[in-house]
């Protein structure tokens, strides 16, 4: 079956629909055919935008709501199909200033979406947004399925409990559930508006506003990167495939880059902004966690996924985006 | 320093004090000379028994509370220097009727009792109690610290959850903790009442009762047992010790043996009861994780530690003990 075949006329559902990721699911859904329903709490910080489903507006449902809410999740989910389970707090930063936030969204909500499927739609598929993050700093590159997860923060720890908690509902109440590790995901319609977020976004900003980017060290420590596009695929086949149900699977690019490597390829791309090395500040060594690039293998295989979008291509997009955009994700105002 | 030397007058803590493991380690604790602060929510059916600390009622302080409790928890970490972390909700079945209320206790609670040490008392010692429920079922045996952390049920994510906090706080907060991953741990002062916590304590209470054990499948699933004593001085060894910092280890026994070979032994040892085996029930079944022993060679060799009591010798002593205490274990009314 295709996923146009696949998806049309499906019941799915998208937590934190209004995200970064979330959001360019639903664009790709909907032009599957899929009857949307996106749930985001629209808390301010967090990354959901309304301007992100601009253009499909009125081909989704909007439903304004917090997952940390049972009765409001328990009704949500009721005849949802494929859930895509995308909300979350996504700071590593503010998961170490206040903890307890972080576990009650990151962690407590896993479990209240997967109690609202177990008692209310035991039938129900759902894809879970995880990440690199809960490997923490690796003891070999690639970093496989196989790899320890060893967090380097409450952020890590509370989404590797989420990963968890789908995969045990999975095996043992049979809710059908998958995990997919993020890398470091880039692209339009991702928060700029402050640096908590992790550092993609906000080098970006920066150079579309011709300032100066700050690298911490001496820019050595690699990454990979996924484009969005590639990303939102992966959900789309994950969310379709009965091969992936009760594992976890790490989803990043086929090419990985050096920070400073990608600065200069953002400043030569816009053909502006600029870079410079400082020192690591102490509140981000103590969390940092060296150079970090997966092996996808695993997914690759159990779908046929494959990531498409080389980083220059990925990266030109992005800028071209942000230059027709900037206002709606630098702005207070705009949400 | 000998355990003597550096326990001497020296202020603890202990949560989950009047439980099992608790007020073992409670009962040490008190002849090495330390000043002893006992912490439970005596919650019904959780375990914490007032009976626990008879003859050493006048030597330790006992402050009722729960840990989710957390400005009850600022004030109590205040003054102490070593704080022994083992409150907990320990069914694994409960756990899955009731997921939010583990969370809370074995997740959120050790935020609460490490923000505590974070701001009201940084320069305290944390030994968390964690379990080798965490690793799931094994792929390999013994199980070493290098294997996945893979829980097959809520409890064991909630308790990898507490766990990775704990080393977390260590690393980021210099809030000096390390964790013990005990196997099965066996000896006086367990709870009796039920058979949720574990098979253990309830196959010592149906011998001493006269009655039949259901021995599910057929017995042959292995695990190694670590009599109570040896793992309270495994605790009092990582309390102890500068070496053990920011690590998790096994602590587990050098014996292992099948659930059918424990069973023929209790009751060769009790001189009364019996076995059946029976089919696995499926809620169980469901959760299993097979045969399971640890290498705990990782924290021998780190504090010298190493469990000295034998299987035969610790099942003797323990019936002995429940002969003599029976219905302060059994009874609704005895705690």
């Amino acid at each position: 079956m295709t996923d146009t075949e696949f998806y049309r006329g499906r019941r799915v559902m998208i937590t934190g629909g209004l995200g970064f990721i979330g959001s360019n699911l639903a664009h790709r859904l909907v032009q599957l055919g899929a009857d949307v329903l996106l749930v985001d709490s629209l808390i301010p910080d967090y990354g959901g935008n309304l301007f992100n489903i601009s253009g499909i507006e009125s081909r989704v449902r909007v439903n304004v709501a917090d997952v940390r809410q049972a009765s409001t999740m328990n009704y949500l989910v009721r005849d949802r199909e494929v859930i895509f389970n995308l909300a979350g707090q996504v700071s590593h930063i503010d998961s170490m200033k206040d903890p307890h936030t972080d576990l009650d969204i990151n962690c407590r909500s896993q479990l209240t979406l997967l109690e609202a499927c177990r008692h209310h739609n035991p039938g129900a598929k759902v894809v879970y947004a995880s990440t690199r993050q809960i490997y923490g700093r690796p003891d070999a590159l690639p970093v496989t399925e196989r790899h320890l997860v060893r967090p380097t923060d409450v952020n890590g720890i509370n989404k590797a409990a989420g990963e968890y908690y789908h995969l045990v509902y999975n095996n043992v109440f049979g809710v059908r559930a998958c995990a997919l590790r993020l890398t470091n995901v880039y692209g339009p319609r991702q928060l700029l508006r402050h640096n908590r977020q992790g550092f993609i976004g906000w080098f970006i900003r920066l150079v579309l506003e011709n300032r100066e980017i700050e690298v911490f060290g001496d820019g050595s420590q690699i990454r990979d990167f996924v484009y969005v596009d590639d990303a939102v695929e992966a959900f789309v086949a994950a969310g379709a495939s009965e091969a992936v149900n009760g594992e976890a699977f790490n989803v990043g690019g086929d090419e990985h880059i050096a920070h400073r490597d990608l600065v200069a390829m953002l400043v030569e791309l816009a053909g502006q902004g600029s870079y410079k090395f400082i020192e690591w500040p102490a509140e981000k060594k103590a969390i940092d966690i060296g150079s970090f690039y997966a092996d996808s293998s695993l997914f690759m295989a159990r779908t046929g996924w494959a990531p498409s979008v080389p980083l220059r291509e990925g990266f030109t997009r992005t800028l071209s985006y942000y230059r027709a955009h900037l206002p709606h994700y630098v702005d207070q105002g705009s949400v």
